[in-house]
């Protein structure tokens, strides 16, 4: 199996004004290509330390997978670290200096010293084409046969480098054999330990594949991670362990790998031939918004009233101005009335409401920051309603009232409920 | 000015299963706290390797500040590793052993071995106490004086952990002066070569301040930044750059650091004590969510109506029927209607209305994927619109949408415009 460090180069990373989302992507695809990854390392733009670095990447790995650093101001200091680390000077690359020089000539633009000086590269090195930039990528070439490959740092430039340039040959280099491979199951609605005490065994026990646990707000994945020569090889010993998994977790389980939980919720409805529409209050719209990322949302979504004054509550979702005034905005009563509102104003057959106190300010000692009321209305008489109580600032409680209305959902449709009264 | 090297400990992240924001969050304090952050790792759990890591960081830096690697379950792992490095042994902490007990006791849970396990540490090290969690985080100290400090990878045990013990540890120990001190000029509706355009001189000739840009979607940030002994030396240093900024930027300058755009637009509003609300499609919400996440946003924001169906779009923003037959959701008409409909429903003094193919499917030859239209309406006459093409897929086009709606609102609300026509 080839080993790699990853090696994120720039200032930006390095301080943390940024979040290196970069080197997440590339480990996975790596991983996913069968590629063990030793290690990542974030540099800043200094030329010694960079140098430093790859040298001691070098040493331990087969090469090292750099990204950032070749912007037009840093490019030189990159480029001579890497010469630099493998042995070799930089030398005009004629091929890449046109293609440069035919980029320029598309966009109208005129071309500086600084864009010529992007076409030189270290002697020997295979150029990576960078259809959407202007920059290339290369992989340069120790002697030994050791390789620093280089990317750039923009994302919409990076991965397609990655996928179509690098990949290609790092598998045709190392022929490569076994790989990682993984499958995550995603839950909701279930804390991390009450997981754990489900699982836990399987997670001391197994060994490949063996599984993890993942937190997220309101959610919690297990991933199940194989180590095979083929796709099909991991899926056939993933699969037994899933279904073990899932028959543990229960109706919480609601999807694997890049389903979301607002997209197990379209599909689901879906399938039912349901429509669902939204009214919000401090989630402000992000519920409909989780659900419209979703392609093919328009097939059940309808739409959102967001009523964020309580005028608007009145107006657009018939909430009683009487009943705002004698519990409050924040109450199982107001929920109720704003699902039942948008039940109605959307057509839909269902509709989910959400109200609370996001704070800063608004919190009471009966209704402190964190209160919240969401409602699930179904058919002409369902309704579910729950209140909860999250802790954390404004974010982090719309963020988890945006996920606990999402799970009243998945609750909803995936399980009998909905079957007996939602139904059109 | 103290060196160190962050390390994260954790195979989920060294694979990419998790994006890495413990460590951005770290070299971002560090730094602000004049610590001299060289470079950033990730490991998986492996002991040797981590070992290994952990020395050469000790060669290079006065110190490695380490998060994950504590949970129950690779706990012993990490703390060997870390043991061996700085030459100690683990030996069990009697304090925390029974502050790990009293949690216990609190939380109504039995005790395993590996809790007690937790309690072993490396001899003689600094203990950082865990209010938020069971696992205390440590500083082990080499004979030499270097140090490896341990914290755990929950970022909410982390943060405050690193806040409240290491920092205060690091600041007493190594008589921190010198740090890095930044400002973010936030910019809108401006590509990042035209930005480089205006401002590349002072990219080229700075030292110190010096200037760095970073392009976001649909958005570009200036960073200032100044290494000084103080905050109020660095301001001092700054602010004529960043009046220099603002002067060159103009009106697409909307803020500072934490100010978003969003955030700014609130504040606009309010200081004209103007109200709006939005009328969405494609952006599904995510512009009303985008300004109820402001805190505050109660005086300025009512509502939106998230209209996806175009039945929606009738019942509930007034647009004709005959309209969207003869030219289609997605075109200036409907977005106009759309925002004049919010207007009056919402009973607003602006509305920003969307409209847009996100994809994948829905596209047209004449409507391809990413063709979007924007409508501000302000006053009772006044009406601003955008026909927009973004390439990417579905999320890339919601959310430069999303963007582009606020940016509109933005250059409307804080030039002359709105004064004639929106005020009421």
């Amino acid at each position: 199996m080839a080993s790699v460090e990853i090696v994120t180069i720039g200032t930006e990373i390095l301080l943390g004004q940024l979040v290196d989302t970069n080197s997440t992507h590339i480990a996975r695809v790596l991983a996913d290509h069968g590629m063990d990854v030793f290690a990542k390392h974030s540099v800043g733009d200094n030329a010694d330390r960079l140098e430093a670095m790859l040298r001691g990447v070098l040493e331990r790995a087969d090469g090292a997978v750099t990204t950032g650093g070749l912007g037009p101001t840093v490019d030189d200091l990159t480029k001579d670290a890497v010469a630099h680390a493998v042995g070799k000077k930089l030398i005009l690359h004629e091929p890449s200096l046109r293609a440069i020089e035919e980029k320029f000539r598309q966009f109208g633009r005129p071309m500086t010293d600084n864009n010529i000086q992007q076409a030189y590269l270290p002697e020997g090195c295979v150029v990576l084409e960078n259809p959407h930039g202007t920059a290339p990528g290369f992989v340069a070439l120790r002697d030994d046969g050791k390789f620093v490959a280089c990317m750039p740092g923009v994302p919409r430039e990076m991965r397609p480098m990655l996928a179509q340039k690098l990949v290609p040959w790092l598998d045709k280099r190392f022929d490569l054999r076994e790989a990682i491979y993984t499958r995550t199951l995603h839950t909701v609605g279930i804390g991390e330990s009450s997981l754990d005490a489900k699982v836990q065994d399987l997670f001391r026990t197994l060994e490949n594949p063996k599984i993890a646990m993942l937190a997220h707000a309101g959610r919690v994945d297990v991933k199940v991670m194989a180590k095979a020569r083929s796709r099909g090889e991991a899926e056939a010993m993933i699969e037994p362990i899933a279904q073990e998994l899932r028959r543990r977790i229960g109706p919480l389980y609601f999807g694997d790998d890049d389903t979301t939980l607002a997209g197990a919720i379209v599909q689901a409805l879906a399938g039912h031939g349901w429509t669902i529409g939204t009214a919000e209050s401090f989630t402000g719209g992000a519920v409909a918004d989780e659900i419209v990322a979703v392609p093919g949302a328009s097939k059940v979504f309808r739409g959102s009233i967001v009523a964020y004054a309580n005028e608007v509550k009145t107006a657009l979702l018939d909430v009683p101005e009487e009943t705002l005034a004698r519990v409050g905005a924040v109450s199982e009563e107001v929920a109720v009335a704003m699902a039942r509102g948008a039940r109605k104003r959307l057509g839909t057959d269902l509709a989910i409401s959400t109200t609370g106190v996001a704070g800063p300010d608004g919190g009471s000692d009966e209704k402190p920051v964190g209160t919240v009321w969401i409602a699930l209305a179904h058919g002409d008489e369902g309704m579910e309603t729950r209140r909860l109580t999250f802790p954390g600032e404004r974010s982090d409680i719309r963020i988890r009232g945006t996920v606990a209305a999402l799970s009243l959902v998945w609750r909803g449709v995936s399980d009998g409920f909905a079957t007996a009264a939602a139904g059109s």
